[in-house]
C-alpha cells in the first residue's frame, strides 16, 4: 500500500511531517509518497537515513494552498499544488490514500473536483473524533464541509458514519445522535426537527438528541450528526473549553510556590489529560463520500499527529472504506444519483 | 426596590433559593417576594431567622411549571404557577424583576404573553455572559430563545446587546462580534454571510466574525451574536470541554497518591479555577427585550448562585435596561413595530 501526503499548507514545515511519513512508514511497512516542494522532501528524507525512492517517494509540485486561500479559486487556479496534484494520483490509483494537514475547505473542494462525489451521496462530509470520558472516542459529522444542509442531508450522514463506526472502528450496531439543545424530538431549529423525524423513520440505529455535555462525559452514541455549521462550532467550542481551563490552570500554577511543588507532583495527571484529549493522538478526519479515502488533518499537526493521520488512512483503506459508504446508498437512490 | 424570585421549578429545593434570596435582600436592603408553595416559603424565611412581610414576602401559588413540561402548554395551562404569576406581578408594577432557575424555554414564553415584547423588537434574546482567560466576561446573545432566525434579528440583538453592555456593563464603545466557524465575510452558512453585511452596514461597533475559541482565550469583543441554536450548542459544548477536562483531572487524582498529595499544594489552583469558570458567580442571563427586567438563573443554581441572579436582576432594575432596550430600535422602525 502507498499512502500519499501533502507536505505544503500545513502549519508545520515539510520536515517535521516528512519524519511522521516516515516513522510510520518503517513501522508499518509501507510506502509513502510525499508530495510538496521536491528538494525540501528529499533532503528530509535523507535526514532520516531513508533514501528517496525505495520505500518513500517525492511527488515534486511548485504550488502551495495556503490556509488563507480562498478553496474553490486556489484549487482551480493552482493545478500544480500538492494538494491537487496529490489528490490526483489517488484518482488514478497510484496512491491507495491521500493525508494532508492543509486548508480544510481546499480539501473538501479538491476532493469534490478531483474524485467527485460517491453516486447517490449528496453532500460528503468530515467525520471528527472526539475524546470522551467513557475512554472511547465518538465521532462527529458533519464537522464543517456543508454549512447548509437539509434534513436529507443529515440522514446520508448517519448512514455514512454508522458504516465507518461499523467497518472501521468494529462496532457491531452503532447508535446514531442528532446534534441539538435538548432531548425532546421538538426541540432546535426547522432542520433538526425534521431531522428527528427523518432519522427516526429511517435509520434504524437513531437513539434521539444528544446535547454537547451529554457527549462528552457518557457516550450515549457512537455517532452523531448535525449540520457543518453547527458541527463545527460545537468542536471548536469544545476545544476552547478545554484550552481555556488548561490555560488557566498553567497561569495560576505558575504564580504560586506552592502550586508549583503540588504540580511535579501530579506531572503523570497532566499526561494523561494532554494524551486523552490532544488532537494529536486521534488521526484526522475523514471525508465521507468521496471517491476515495481522505484524511485531513489537524492544521497544526507535527511530525506525531501526521504518523497519526496517516495510520488511520492505512486502516480506512484496508476496511474498504469507499466502498462501505457506497452501499450505504439504498439502491433506489443509486439510480437516481447523479 | 422589589424583586420577584420564583422559587420554584428548580434542581435545588425552594428553602436553598429562599436562603440566597434573604442573603442578598440583607446585604442589599432591598425587599424580596417569594413565588411557590406558602408554606416551604414561610418556613424557609423563618429558618434564616427573619419574619415574613417585613423585607421579605410571599406570594403563594399552587402550580408548579417543572423543566420537563412543554414551555407554551404549560404557561397557557398553569395559570397559578410561581413563574406565571411572578410575572403578573412584574407585569403590574408589584415587583420591579422577576428571577427564575427554572425551565427556559417556560420563562422565554411566559415572558412574551405575560410581558410582551418591546415596540420594534421582533425577538426577545438571552444574554449569557461568558467567562475569558482576559478576565473579564463577555456576553453572548442569543443564548438559546430563539432556534431559527433572520439576519434582522441578529441584528436587533448586536443592538440590544451593546446597550447592555454600555449601561449595565459599563462599556464605553462596545465592540460586537459574529459568532462563526472562520474570520472571513464568506464564512458560515447563507445566513451568517447575510448577518456580516447586514451588521457591518447598520451596527457601527461591529468587529466581524469570532470563533468559539477566540471568544474564550482573547475576549476580542464585548458582545458575541448568534442564532439561539448555535448560541445554546456553543454554551453546552465549552461547558462540556470545561466539565470533560475538570472529571479527567478528578478522576486521574483519585488514581495516585503522589498526585492527590500534589492536590493538596494546588488546592488555591482549583479553587480559583471553580470561581473563575463557575456559573454561581455570574448572576444568571437576562432576558432582553421584553417588557420588564427577566433574570433566567442556571437550573442548578443554589443559595450562592440566586444570590447572584438576584444582584444582577438589581444593577438592571438601577441601570433601567428596560427603557435602555427600547431606545436602541430606531425611531422608524418603534412606528411599523407592533
Amino acid at each position: 500500500m502507498q499512502i500519499l501526503v501533502d507536505v505544503m499548507g500545513g502549519d508545520q514545515p515539510p520536515e517535521e511531517l516528512v519524519r511522521g511519513g516516515v516513522e510510520i512508514g518503517r513501522l508499518r511497512e509501507m510506502e509513502i509518497c510525499f508530495a510538496g516542494d521536491g528538494r525540501q522532501i528529499d533532503h528530509a528524507i535523507r535526514s532520516c537515513g531513508e533514501r528517496p525512492g525505495r520505500r518513500f517517494h517525492i511527488l515534486p509540485c511548485s504550488q502551495v494552498i495556503s490556509m488563507q486561500d480562498a478553496p474553490v479559486r486556489s484549487v482551480r487556479e493552482k493545478s500544480d499544488s500538492s494538494m491537487v496534484r496529490g489528490l490526483r494520483e489517488l484518482r488514478n490509483g497510484t496512491v491507495a490514500a491521500f493525508v494532508s494537514p492543509g486548508n480544510t475547505g481546499a480539501v473538501v473542494a479538491a476532493s469534490l473536483l478531483v474524485l467527485g462525489r460517491v453516486r447517490g451521496i449528496p453532500r460528503p462530509a468530515i467525520l471528527a473524533p472526539i475524546p470522551t470520558l467513557a475512554g472511547q472516542d465518538l465521532h462527529l459529522l458533519d464537522a464543517g464541509a456543508n454549512a447548509d444542509c437539509h434534513a436529507e442531508h443529515l440522514l446520508h450522514f448517519a448512514r455514512m458514519g454508522s458504516a465507518y463506526a461499523r467497518e472501521v472502528v468494529g462496532v457491531d450496531a452503532p447508535r446514531v445522535g442528532l446534534l441539538n439543545i435538548g432531548e425532546e424530538a421538538s426541540k432546535g431549529s426547522r432542520l433538526m426537527i425534521k431531522s428527528y423525524t427523518l432519522l427516526e423513520a429511517e435509520c434504524p440505529g437513531f437513539r434521539g438528541n444528544i446535547e454537547p455535555h451529554e457527549m462528552l462525559e457518557q457516550r450515549p452514541v457512537d455517532i452523531v450528526v448535525s449540520d457543518g455549521l453547527i458541527g463545527n462550532i460545537c468542536l471548536k467550542s469544545i476545544e476552547g473549553g478545554v484550552s481555556a481551563v488548561t490555560g488557566l490552570l498553567r497561569r495560576s500554577i505558575k504564580s504560586s510556590a506552592a502550586a508549583k511543588l503540588g504540580a511535579l507532583f501530579m506531572r503523570s495527571v497532566f499526561r494523561d489529560l494532554r494524551y486523552t484529549l490532544s488532537y494529536r493522538e486521534r488521526g484526522g478526519a475523514p471525508l465521507l463520500g468521496v471517491n476515495g479515502v481522505v484524511v485531513i488533518a489537524h492544521g497544526r499537526s507535527d511530525a506525531h499527529a501526521i504518523r497519526n493521520a496517516i495510520d488511520s488512512a492505512r486502516r480506512e483503506v484496508e476496511a474498504g472504506l469507499t466502498e462501505c459508504i457506497a452501499r450505504t446508498v439504498p439502491p433506489a437512490e443509486v439510480a437516481d444519483g447523479i
